[in-house]
């Protein structure tokens, strides 16, 4: 063990264990959790080389091997409960993505949401047994975010009582879908349906793509890779061109809306339907925010513990890189935000199970509030955490660009959340919708309920108009009078765009230019809403916490997040006159000092995050912080070390030598 | 062609190649540039497969196949000047780092700046025709940015006249240098100099680390490559462990200091004398971060000009994305950078050159400032440039993740100069160091000149206290009034850091601590400085352009900068009075106007740039806008489909699906 981490350990003031157990939601779930992560450590079946040292065709072999292995002892050990599977699963791909993601994550449970009892019947059971591999084929080379742009159609034949599928364009190639490219037999393809000579928009379809027996793909279907990204590696994302593939009437999902043997389209129930696995995606995603940003910190503040460089002061030895301003002032608040993110994800997640029921009861009262909050957290957590991940990365210097810190990885793998499932821009304008109809209803008088309740008009008018109307009284070392000022950013953001759409309709152009015209301010106040929910909740969880050394540093992490966001707005604070110049000063005052305090349990905070070092992958982060040793080690193994001298040495800059 | 991008083209109003001479820097250096390109891109020996699609070891093969013809060709062809061997360079490898990149930037140019005449005639030649391929090893394993710390020693015995080399820890292993791992023969080592019982500090020494037959390792060299990166996979990043390895007592570079024969030290004249390539390395930085963006840019505008999406107003076919303002605000202003980053280049180079002159002969006054300046605007445009490529690449939705975007190779080749060459904390705290005891002179009465005049305590008094003692004059119309107020914010800033470091001292901290209890004032201070030097520059390079519409057009995109710069910093601006909060609306509404006026331009503007196809290498970048057929015919040749069967099928899928 590290001399310095050890002593790093040592200073903590808070029980790590008791800060595992709230962060896991509970002691049983920590063990559960341990139990879980010890079965799949301690197997030999998924020991495997570095991916890093792999080809792209190597890595997705190897991911395929790990997943089919992964199947059949889910099976053995019994795992069937969701999280346990998530957790399982994370664990054998060290939570990569893997080619099976998209057959758990979206085939199977599409069926379950979408199919027939009869449909149920002939394809739950063979993809439960993986005969048949499933994939989600949606986005379009052409089209994402904007569903009702898709142009894959499905034409229904009376006739043979088939559908008829076809890509018309090259736009309108399947893209992108994960393990669509190699691994899938089957898909879930979204169309545009016709029937009778009319388009009813977009159903969802089972598509076989290859054979049963031979893998091969089937007539009219050309299907493959689309080729290397930015992270990835392991997953087959794929293309998909249907040329006139015909499936049978029961191939479209019909638990909803039908299309009858003579081609009579029956409508569904309720569009909302379908909302709800969107909202849970989203929600999921704020989590894995929370948890990409744990991972990076951990890495990071260990490796910063151990690190020496540079001089503070004259003659002494080298500091820790920790014990730089600079260095505490890139990590802590990122530490904080990761708590903050984690938290967040719980709440979510309970707010999801809890409106689940709800909607199965055929109350949807609450789904367009979630929906909206679901959208613009997930806009709002995934950008910041990307980024915290690269500012960690960068916190690490020169190690941190090598494949051995694990951080590029952590990187390519979460940034892709900032895309799908809803790019972040179009989240936050879904969101800021949400928003300024809650506003307009507000100033039409009518009282609003649940996280938008600020915007109703008898608190906004006990809100300060300007910078000099009216004294603040913000006070910057109690976090609830934080929340409340963050609470009154939002609403004066909200009330700023709205205001601008009001003055672009004076200028007689239409609602949707208007809207457009205003898109900046409406980010800005959706960013500012998200913020606030954030911050509030964060706030909210500390009222949970027994302990009273986790409470004091829980406290601490709270007030710098909530005080850095101001000081990265200030702009806002200042110019709704929430904080005052001197205030400002004071915030940057009380910032430093909260960093100071937090040195001596950072160590201990990522430690709480609880990431076992066959989990981390990395160097850097290792818990025992013997770095050094092992970065060696590993870079002796790195494939172009297989022999001292590399083949090009005789293919080509020897036979220069001689020309030159 | 596209049809949308020929009509973006036909809407522009000022001419292309007038603003492409103004960027090359005249219109006989556009035409040199592009004959050189031709060279390039007509050369069959160039033509390889895309690099995406080939293991590390098959990129860096190919790379090394490229770099030993590219030394062919360039003496075939007689170029020799610098700047277009640079030209050359990055056009055969595509902008990317290559193997032989340390040997032509650092080992040639180390050799003729500190190499003694005898040294240069037995090593320059050699190395010259690449019998001896050297790199320059200075970075160890534990040791980066602060040199002082390196473990590396060189012990010289006078009883055989040798130095004795060593890596004494693992800390002290050299780690990084590119080109070290596998393709070098010979090494720069930078070690500490012992001689007659005494450390004499870092001296540089030609260290031979491969047979010059069998390019087998020497005895006591233990060498290789330090494994997969962020990036870089072209190149042979090393480590190299020394253990007693002898060299010759002239394998010391003795231009200045040397070790005699018994192992008497002499002294170098002025310490002074290495500064100058380091100076010129970052500014070479800054114009490269204005390149990685404007090569960002160009791919995510003119793809964002024929990629449709969504809709603004209902029943209208999808608009081009370019038609969102939330996408103006995210690709217009960094444009509006690119633009800045390149002129500032321009301006380092000419003030290299200029002051290079002043050094050879004897004068080194203006290196403090330039020194300062250099450091501090390399970490200002590397971290906004980085930043500035992943929004462009994620501009471009989910095709901005596969690699036929080219944005991941250009974000994982540039974000490396934010480490490299002194980490930019490290950098910008370098520019505080200048900052402060120039602000010191100034307020003990000195009057300074040069870039940090503003200083000086006559124009200081000038300057607003506080929001309400004084009224605002900055008109934000006008960029010369905003060079003013970034000028002001500057001023202020170091002043709020020069006090912070007072107040630490007055709680009885020792100088060294108050300086790290301040540095998050002191990063923040540099910044401030940095940036008012960018909006300066670029102000005042409008002053050089006499074109008509092309002054129009970067004026406005002069504004764009200094207005957005001032938005995303609008708490500095409102905290020193600088501006009002009704101002701030100003410049928010104004904002909004130069995005729409810098719409039919856009397109325009990054052609100017005049990236060819080859060089940008970019499906989504293409000049004819043809994007979608591209992409999919790239896909069609990922390694992944050269069979329709992968073989994990057999090895794992089907053999599982039996089992369950």
């Amino acid at each position: 063990m590290n001399p310095d981490i050890t002593r790093e350990r040592e200073n903590a003031t808070f029980n790590v264990e008791k800060l595992t157990h709230i962060l896991d939601g509970g002691i049983e779930k920590t063990k559960r959790r341990r139990e879980i992560e010890s079965l799949v450590i301690s197997d030999p079946d998924f020991q495997s080389e570095d991916l890093n040292f792999l080809s792209r065709s190597e890595r997705y072999d190897a991911a395929v091997k790990k997943s089919a292995q992964m199947i059949l002892k889910l099976r053995e050990y019994g795992i069937s409960d969701p999280e346990e599977i998530y957790c399982y699963k994370s664990c054998v791909h060290r939570g990569r993505s893997e080619p099976l993601d998209l057959h758990l994550a979206m085939f199977l449970p599409t069926l379950l949401n979408q199919a027939s009892p009869e449909q149920m019947e002939t394809f739950f059971i063979p993809a439960w047994n993986l005969e048949i591999i499933g994939t989600y084929a949606q986005t379009e080379m052409g089209h994402g975010t904007h569903l009702r742009g898709l142009e894959t159609t499905a034409t229904y034949d009376p006739a043979t009582q088939e559908f008829v599928l076809n890509s018309p364009t090259i736009t309108s190639i399947k893209w992108w879908p994960g393990g669509l490219g190699k691994t899938s037999n089957h898909a879930i393809v979204l169309a545009q349906l016709h029937t009778q000579g009319k388009c009813h928009g977009l159903h969802a379809f089972i598509v076989p793509l290859r054979s049963m027996n031979t893998h091969i793909p089937l007539p009219g279907v050309v299907v493959g890779d689309i080729g290397p990204k930015f992270g990835f590696d392991e997953v087959d994302n794929g293309y998909l061109k249907l040329e006139n593939v015909r499936i049978p009437r029961d191939h479209m999902l019909m638990k909803y809306a039908k299309v009858e043997a003579d081609g009579t389209y029956v409508k569904p129930p309720s569009a909302k339907l379908t909302y709800g696995t969107m909202v849970f995606i989203r929600s999921m995603i704020v989590g894995e925010a929370g948890r990409a940003l744990a991972k990076s910190c951990t890495i990071a503040i260990r490796y910063s513990s151990v690190r020496h460089q540079s001089e503070i002061r004259p003659g002494e030895p080298e500091p820790q890189i920790m014990d730089y301003q600079t260095q505490q002032y890139k990590l802590f608040p990122l530490l904080a935000t990761a708590y903050a993110y984690k938290f967040v994800g719980q709440y979510m997640n309970q707010v999801y199970h809890r409106i689940t029921g709800d909607i199965s009861q055929g109350d949807f009262s609450e789904l367009p509030e979630l929906h909206a909050l679901s959208a613009g957290l997930k806009a709002f957590t995934t950008w910041t955490a990307s980024e915290g991940i690269e500012v960690c990365r960068m916190a690490c210097g020169g190690h941190g660009y090598s494949r051995c810190s694990a951080l590029p990885d952590i990187y390519v793998n979460f940034v892709p959340t900032c895309t799908y499932e809803g790019e972040n821009t179009v989240m936050m304008l879904q969101t800021a919708r949400f928003l300024i109809k809650s506003y307009r209803q507000a100033s039409a008088g009518h009282q609003l309920s649940g996280i938008v309740s600020y915007l109703n008009e008898s608190e906004r008018r006990l809100q300060p108009q300007s910078v000099s109307s009216r004294p603040t009284v913000v006070n910057v070392n109690d976090l609830a009078s934080l929340v409340e000022a963050y609470k009154l950013r939002a609403a004066k953001l909200v009330e700023l765009a709205a205001k601008s759409i009001q003055q672009e309709l004076q200028k007689r152009v239409s609602q949707e230019d208007a809207w457009n015209n205003s898109a900046i301010d409406l980010v800005r106040a959706s960013d500012a809403h998200c913020h606030y929910v954030v911050v509030k909740l964060f706030a909210a969880k500390l009222g949970e916490i027994g302990d009273t050394g986790v409470h004091s540093v829980l406290s601490t992490l709270a007030l710098l997040y909530a005080l850095q966001g101001i000081q990265q707005h200030s702009g806002d604070f200042l110019q709704t006159g929430l904080l005052s110049v001197p205030q400002l000063s004071q915030v940057s005052q009380r910032l430093k000092e909260l960093l100071a305090q937090l040195r001596p349990n950072a160590v201990a905070l990522v430690d709480a995050f609880d990431y076992c070092d066959e989990m981390l992958n990395s160097v850097l982060g290792r818990y025992d912080g013997n770095v050094y040793e092992h970065m060696f080690e590993w870079a002796r193994c790195s494939p172009l070390n297989k022999t001292e001298v590399h083949e090009s040495y005789h293919k080509y800059l020897k036979p220069l030598q001689a020309k030159l």
